[in-house]
């Protein structure tokens, strides 16, 4: 496998992270993971700006245009021959003494990327999955696509150790999303799901489906659903780059609606499955 | 230098971080930072209580128990003959596939420790800093000591790019700490400071200085400061393992006590001083 270190193609046991890199100390960087169907990337573009603004938002200077760093990513895909699977990208401050203030300008961020097994839930996808609902502890930056995540593995492991697949997050009465996937709700119709603010990350796949339901005709309202309320949802779904779209079918011990995926989330699926193709 | 790798003395140059280490991707660990003086660790036992405690809180099984562990960072300040400075130690949930869920019991936590430099502050403990007012965006779990430090960092660089030494942050209506520190406000001779619960980090420093005044007559107070009562205080300061006690003299426009240390803190100091001998 090729990995691409600050723009050098190397092996795997060539690459040698420093302990001083502030992403081990601080996690203190930003990431993205790209889906590969067929071998290209989706959404690349999209990934690509997100990528931009989060490194930006915690004021790293990327030392590669975003159309520089999209062709070294053309070129690892090429290399590894990916067909189908997904490419994790990731950029640090850089390695430096440790203290929290920003290292000086001589002091490089440092970008690791290489591809990662990734295939479709087709069992999830198919039956629906578990949610296991509980507090969103994270930082009130959510919407920056940081490498700090202690929040969110450990809502996963959690919901796991709950025989969920996913982690459902409130906040106060209010949903926000998984640990790692966008949540929505339908009722009468109308699909719910958190604003895009500075509470959730805003999901390319969420990006997507929004486009989706707008050339569809399908009325998508970004509002908050109260945790409350999920007992009154027709259907509920989970998007990611990985998930696409996957049917919610519990949530803890309540069925949602009846414990099969409702039509509105088939609808979705197909229009995601005919837009990937 | 030597830097102690999983139990193992090793020079720097032979330190190698794996790209899939947890730590590096996800900040899936915690730490301590402890202070050396004279050839010895200041308070280790509190600081290696903490560390287990903060192991356990996001489930990280220690391969070593606390005497071990204390027992090869004394080995690795006599190997590096620190006299007076710091060591940093962390531990990390291990090198693994990236996902969120927890690896298997096959994937071993990793822990570096090496001295990093530390010296008395003692300019800002003789004249007193400036704070920076702002709003504390971080996670819920402030009482773990972890890697995910990204909101201390940017809170750290937002005050010094305000001129001032440290931030100190309020969530909502309460003061809750500073970046790396702990705060405290002092009203008619009584000390208070925000609790040791969820939203801070119980500092050791902290707790030496509850413990000092315990001893020596000063009534601490265990209670959140309003951010509009911050003009009400006599004096105010800060404590940390690196920084000890220093005294704050503004916080953004406004003078504490005129613009000096107030006696209760430099009592404070004087006491720290006399404990550290």
């Amino acid at each position: 496998m090729y990995i691409l270190l600050n723009g050098k193609f190397k092996q795997k046991n060539e690459v040698s992270i420093d302990f001083e890199d502030r992403g081990y100390q601080f996690g203190d960087g930003v990431y993205e993971v790209i889906r590969v169907y067929n071998g290209s990337y989706f959404a690349m573009k999209e990934h690509m700006e997100r990528f931009v603004r989060s490194a930006k938002e915690i004021k790293i200077v990327l030392q590669n245009t975003a159309e520089e760093l999209t062709a070294m990513l053309n070129e690892l895909l090429r290399k590894n021959q990916v067909q189908d699977g997904a490419v994790y990208m990731q950029i640090t401050r850089g390695v430096t003494g440790r203290k929290h203030l920003f290292p000086g300008q001589d002091v490089k961020p440092q970008i690791v990327a290489y591809p990662i097994p990734c295939s479709k839930p087709a069992a999830e996808q198919e039956k629906g999955i578990k949610l296991h609902l509980m507090e969103d502890v994270r930082w009130l930056r959510c919407d920056i696509k940081s490498l700090n995540l202690l929040g969110n593995v450990l809502a996963k492991q959690e919901a796991f150790e709950n025989g969920a697949y996913e982690a459902l997050l409130h906040r106060g009465e209010h949903i926000t999303e998984g640990s790692s996937s966008n949540f929505y709700g339908v009722r009468n119709g109308v699909i719910y799901t958190h604003p895009a603010n500075n509470l959730i990350l805003n999901g390319i796949t969420r990006m997507k489906v929004v486009e989706l339901c707008e050339k569809n005709g399908l009325t998508l309202i970004e509002e908050m659903i109260k945790a409350d309320d999920l007992v009154n949802l027709d259907e509920a779904f989970i998007t990611s780059t990985t998930s696409e779209v996957i049917p919610v079918i519990e949530i803890d011990s309540m069925k949602v609606n009846g414990g099969v995926p409702g039509p509105v989330t088939r609808e979705l699926q197909r229009l995601f499955e005919e837009m990937i193709d």
